[in-house]
């Protein structure tokens, strides 16, 4: 079976080269921009192609899409023709399988790994969750077989496109909100000539306190124990923040109002 | 060093038990509520006392507070008499060395391990930072040597109370504000049926990235990509939860407005 990758950004840097140590042919890269396509091409030993996606390869068994969100839908019309008979498969959290029918394709899959990708890290995949959704039965048994020389079999789930939508709303908040609170803390500290270093270990320790409670059971802070003289006293150190400010008030209340369990 | 712990908390529970190990003697633990004495006494073979905290032994060189930051002045006040020539030391992250002053005694200082405690899990303090503040430079360097028994050198700080209070508001988004994100995506999941055990690999990847990038550099998402279509259906997925709705659209805002690098 060949694959090609449309798309050569964060989620193809990482997926591509782990399918094929894990044997797969990969035989073409494509990305709109050709520095893109040549850097994770050349990575491969495969084909580089770029520009207009309906000159991508006509050569492939499967085709993996991990392109924008909003660019999706032209790019699954462009690769119709002369393609009729190979599989596509999307990798997008938000957007349902019916695109590949509305664009005529018999063969439409997602193939949904969980996780957050950058070009700066590789992704462990043995520990990614796996979610599969396929218009043929077959294909679906396809898709489970390749995700299955990735990671661990209780890690693949079947799942409609509503599920997916509701893991990637979830993910916004367990992972983008999560970072950005990150994000926060380090201005916090920055304004004060401290290092976010320091916050590593809290961090890590309370992420592996997830992993032995459920997060409403392992909350803590000022606003777990409705300590009001903490968090006006906090309140007021973001007056010059009032964003933060918003931020801190907004989760604060959220904590009390879904935490009736403590105190 | 005779040391006695005042309150029998998450944080005592952990501390009390980890420099005890480390062969420091723990003459009493007190705490409110005889239960609580009674547990963390028993687990250290030593006193338990109870109830009012002038009662708390006389016979300790250093007394280590960890109480609810509401009811420390108080404590403080009461613990003078009888107590004048020990060393007294709390533990929280927003309250200022002056409470000691304020309350007569000459021997003040803090103690601030910055991490969560869980009566659950047991913390590894070779990953804790401390930070430490005395009216007198020996107790600093005294309560330096303490901590030392526990983390690494570079692990320990010396800090202002300013400093402090900057470093226990960072806290709160990385550790208290991350762990409610978490506990907002558990409902969102739970909603449809789904466990929280999938994120898992999707968190732990998500921190294990801020130990090589900075967060702002790590942040990825609908909101870093400015995708208006997928914000618009997350955010019309959550109408059944306006609390939701209002923390997904400010904290999407935030990201939009604190990573202008981003695309």
């Amino acid at each position: 079976m060949k694959l090609a990758f449309i798309g050569a950004g964060r989620l193809a840097t990482n997926l591509a080269p782990a399918l094929q140590t894990a044997g797969c042919e990969v035989v073409e890269v494509w990305s709109k921009t050709r520095a893109s396509a040549e850097a994770l091409a050349a990575r491969m030993g495969c084909r580089a192609s770029w520009g207009r996606v309906g000159d991508a390869t006509r050569d492939a068994d499967l085709y993996i899409l991990s392109i924008k969100d909003t660019a999706l839908t032209d790019v699954i019309g462009e690769l119709h023709d002369g393609r009729e008979r190979a599989l596509f498969a999307h990798t997008a959290g938000s957007l349902p399988l019916s695109l590949f029918a509305e664009a005529g394709h018999e063969r439409g899959a997602v193939f949904y790994p969980m996780q957050t990708f950058s070009k700066e890290r590789a992704v462990d995949f043995r520990q990614v969750h796996f979610f599969i959704e396929a218009s043929l039965p077959a294909d679906h048994d396809m898709l489970h077989a390749l995700a299955a020389l990735l990671t661990a079999d209780d890690h693949i789930h079947p799942c409609t496109s509503a599920m997916r939508r509701r893991l990637h709303l979830a993910a916004v908040f367990a992972c983008n909100f999560v970072n950005h609170c990150c994000t926060l803390a380090d201005d916090i500290l920055q304004d004060g000539g401290l290092d976010f270093g320091v916050m590593l270990p809290l961090l890590d320790e309370t992420v592996a306190k997830l992993h032995l409670l459920p997060p409403r059971q392992a909350q803590t802070g000022p606003a777990a124990r409705r300590d009001q003289n903490v968090m006006g006293m906090q309140r007021a150190m973001l007056a010059d923040r009032p964003d933060l400010q918003q931020i801190y008030t907004l989760l604060s209340n959220s904590i009390m109002n879904n935490n009736s369990h403590l105190t």
